[in-house]
C-alpha cells in the first residue's frame, strides 16, 4: 500500500490501518535512516502547534528528508482562504496562490486549519481544508483540521496496541472543562478512532456538548464494520463504571454551536466534570488516562492523575512521531 | 563562473544571466542532490515572505545544503540599522554584529529588507542594503532590497523562456491598485530584467506613480545593450495594444514619494487600474499575466484573469525554486 | 570523556575545560561532516536569540545532524512553568508535558529561560531551570538560565585562547549601561570562567549593582582552585588600571532585585559607566573588549571602542559555533 494523501483515518480500513502501524513498529526497531534523502516536507501551520510542529520535522529528519515551515501572518503573508473575495483587508495572499506555490517547492506538504468554530454545517463539511487540499497536487497531510486530526488517531490507537486494550473495552471520551470552547477534531477522531478498532464507546458529555449527528453516524459507521458499539450519555457514573480507557477532551458547546456566551454559560455549569482520582476510584480503577495534549492542568485533568500511574499522554505524543514516519514513508518512498 | 554574490541582475550581461539559467535548466533536469553537502546558507528576514523563505530552503535541501531563518523581532532580537545612532530604543542588536557574526556561522547569507518608503535617494542608493552588504564577507544574496529583488527577475526571464516569448515582444509593466504603498523593488528589477532580455518594454503607470528617473534610466542603457526598447505612458488602451506579456505590480506614489496621505489620494483614483480580463479582450487576446505574489485577488488582479489560461504566475513561483537553485550552485559549489 | 549534560561551566574542572576546547580546535581544524548523521537536537527558546538560534542549528548541521527550533508562544502554546497551578490563563501547555514530549522526539534537547528578575533566592537556586531539567531524560544543554550561560562562558575561555591572554591577566568584568535590567546570567557566568582560568579577576560595579554573593563566593571558590583572584570595587580607576581584559556587560540592580523603579533610579546615576575610548586611555592601552552580545551601541559601548582594535566581540561570537560543536560532539557522538 502507497499512500496519495493522509487526511481521514476513515479512508483506511481497520486492517490498513493495522498494516500502516506495522510498518510504523518497523521503522520504530529497524530505524531507515535514509529512506527519505533528498525528499522535502513542507509544513504549513494556520495555528499554533507544539507536538505536530516538533515530530513532523524529527519524522523527516529520522528518515533522511528535510522540512521547512511556513507560519502564515508570522514572518510570511497572512492567507486569505475566501473564495472570490476583494482581498482588501489584511491577508495579503491567497490560498489559491500560496499553497500550489509551496507545493510546487515541495515533495509533499501538510496543512493544519482549525475550525472557525461558527458554521457548523461547514466545518462539518471541511469546506476550508477541501478548498486547500484541492489546490495541492502533492501528497497532502492533514495536521488537524475542522473536525479532523488523522495523525492524532493514529498514535492514539498505536497507545491502545502498546498499552495491550483489548478491542471490546469500554473507551469512555469524556468531555472536560477549558476555558473557551475548543474544535471537534480530536474528539470526533478520536470516536471514530475507537469505535473501528472495536471499542465499546461511550461519550460523556454533559447538556449542550452533544456531538453532532454526522460525528457520530460516522463513528457508528466504523462500529458496524469492526465489531463494535457507539452510545452516548451524559451520566457520568454509568459512563465509568467498567471503563478502561477514558479519552478526555474539551470541545465547544453545539447547541447551538459557535454562540460564545451560550458556550460560557453552559461550560460554567459544568467545572466540575474535570477529571481526578475520584472520577475513577470506585468503578474503574485500572483505567488509563488519554488525553492529545496540551492539556490544562487542574482545569481539564487534575495534576494527581497526569502524575500517575493511569495517564499514558506522554506515550500517546510520542506516538505521534512513531506513526507519522509510518505516513510520511507510506506518502514519500 | 563562479559567484561572490547575488545582489543585482545588472551585475551580469544577458549572456551572463542565460548561461545561469542554462544551469538552472540542468540543475532540473540532472538534480545534483548531494551538490552542496555540508553547506550551509543563513537567511535573514527583515521582512515577511513566502516564496524567498520556502524556496530557499528547498532549494538548498535539494541541494543536500542545509540553511536556517533568522527574523528579527520574532524570537530574535530586533535589529538596528542605523549607524551611530544611540540604541536607547526598541531594538537591542546593531547589524554592526548581528551579520558578521551570522555570516561566521554559515556559508553563504541571504538577506531580505525592504525600503523604508521615505526616503527616495537613500532608496535609490540601497543605503541600507549596502551598509549590511557591506558587513558580510561570505556569498551574500540579494533577497529583495529597497529597489531590488534580482532572484525574482531571474525567475520572471525564465519564466519569460518557459513561454517562449520571443526577445522583441512586448511586455508591458503595468500598475495595478493594491490599500496601500508598496516599493519598488519588484517593478524596478522586472523592468530592468524585461529591457536587458530585449524586450518592447512600456510602463503603463497612472499620474503620479511614475518610476524615479534613476530606475527608467537603468533599463534604458539595458536596453540599449540587448536591442530592445522602453517606453512609459499612462495610456491604457495603447500601451496594452499587442502587449504580450502583462507583468502586473503595485506600487507607492512617486510624486511626491512617501507621503502616505497623497499616496492615498492618488491610489484611490486609480482603483479601475485593476487587470481584468477586459482589460486584454480587444488589443492583446493571447497575452500572458506575470506577477511576482502575493497578489491581492480582486483588488490588483481580478479572479477571472488569475485562474484563467494567460496567468503563469504560479509557474513564476515555480521558477524561484529552479532559478535559485543555480545561484546558490555557483556560490557556493 | 563523555558528556550526559551540559548545564553549567562549574561541573567541569579546569582540565576537564580545556580538554573540551581541545576538541573544539579539533573539530575546527579537522571538520567531521558526518559525524552526528541522523541525530536530532531540539531547541527551545522561552526567550529571544540570534547567536544561540543561529549557531546551535549551524553547529549541528556541520556535524551532520539536523535541529527543529520550538518558540513558545509563537507557532507554538505558551508554556506554563509553575507547578499545582490551575492552568485557566493563557498559557495552553504545561512543560510537565511539553518538555518530556519535546525531548521523545529528539536526541538532545536545549533550553533557554531567562531569569524571572523577581525572587533572587529563586533565581539564584535556577528553581525554573531545575525544574525543566529535571523533565528531560536527554542529553541536555543550558542555552542560558536564570543566572548562568555556560555555552557563552566557554566561547568566551576560547576567545581568551585565541587571544593568548594569559591566565593571571588582569580580567574586569565591568557593569556598563542598558535602558532596563538584564539577568545576571552571563555576568555571573563570566565571572565563573574568568576565575576558573586562574585570572585576577575584577567585578567593577557600581552602587546598588554588587553581585550576589552566592555568586560572588562561586566564582571565589573557582578562583581558589586555580589559582587566581576575585575581587570587586565600584572605583573604575583603579579597577583598569593594568587591565588587559574589561569584559562589558550590562545588568540589574540587586540592592534590591527585582525592583524595576529602584533599579531605574539608580541606573540613571550611571550613565558615564559606558565604555569608551577614554575608559583605557591612560591605564589600559593594549586592553581587549569582550561582550557577550547584543550590545546597545552608545549606551553600553561607545561606536569607536566596538568597531576599533581591541573589541574581540565578533570572536567571542563565532567561538560560540565552535564550541557548541564540541559540546554537541560529547554529548551526541
Amino acid at each position: 500500500m502507497s499512500l496519495a494523501r493522509f487526511l481521514d483515518l476513515a479512508d483506511f480500513s481497520a486492517e490498513e490501518v493495522r498494516d500502516l502501524l506495522a510498518l510504523a513498529e518497523r521503522l520504530q526497531h529497524h530505524p531507515e535512516p535514509q529512506a527519505l534523502a533528498g525528499r522535502i516536507l513542507g509544513l504549513v501551520f494556520l495555528n499554533p502547534s507544539l507536538r505536530t510542529l516538533a515530530s513532523m520535522q524529527a519524522g523527516m529528519a529520522r528518515l533522511g528528508g528535510t522540512s521547512f515551515v511556513i507560519t502564515p501572518g508570522q514572518g510570511t503573508w497572512a492567507l486569505e482562504t475566501r473564495l472570490g473575495v476583494r482581498m482588501d483587508g489584511g491577508a495579503a495572499e491567497h490560498i489559491r496562490e500560496g499553497l500550489p506555490v509551496l507545493a510546487s517547492y515541495c515533495d509533499a506538504l501538510g496543512i493544519r486549519a482549525f475550525a472557525e468554530g461558527k458554521d457548523l454545517a461547514a466545518d462539518l463539511a471541511e469546506t476550508n481544508f477541501r478548498a486547500m487540499a484541492a489546490l495541492v497536487d502533492k501528497p497532502l497531510i492533514n495536521l488537524e483540521s475542522a473536525v479532523n486530526h488523522p495523525c492524532q488517531a493514529l498514535a492514539d490507537w498505536k497507545t491502545l496496541d502498546d498499552e495491550r486494550v483489548p478491542e471490546r473495552a469500554k473507551f469512555v471520551l469524556s468531555w472536560v472543562p477549558h476555558p473557551r470552547a475548543l474544535p471537534l477534531a480530536v474528539p470526533a477522531a478520536a470516536l471514530h478512532m475507537a469505535a473501528l478498532r472495536g471499542h465499546e464507546v461511550v461519550v460523556l458529555r454533559p447538556e449542550g456538548f452533544a456531538l453532532p449527528a454526522p460525528i457520530m453516524e460516522r463513528a457508528r459507521a466504523a462500529a458496524r464494520a469492526s465489531g463494535g458499539s457507539v452510545s452516548e450519555t451524559d451520566d457520568r457514573a454509568a459512563a465509568l463504571a467498567g471503563a478502561q480507557v477514558v479519552y478526555a477532551k474539551e470541545w465547544g458547546a453545539t447547541d447551538p454551536y459557535g454562540d460564545a456566551a451560550r458556550d460560557a454559560e453552559l461550560r460554567a455549569r459544568f467545572g466540575d466534570w474535570q477529571v481526578r482520582e475520584s472520577t475513577f476510584a470506585r468503578s474503574a480503577p485500572d483505567c488509563r488516562l488519554m488525553h492529545c495534549l496540551p492539556v490544562r492542568r487542574n482545569v481539564a485533568v487534575a495534576d494527581e492523575v497526569l502524575d500517575g500511574p493511569r495517564s499514558v499522554v506522554l506515550r500517546e505524543a510520542h506516538n505521534r512521531l512513531v506513526v507519522q514516519m509510518a505516513v510520511l514513508y507510506r506518502l514519500l518512498k
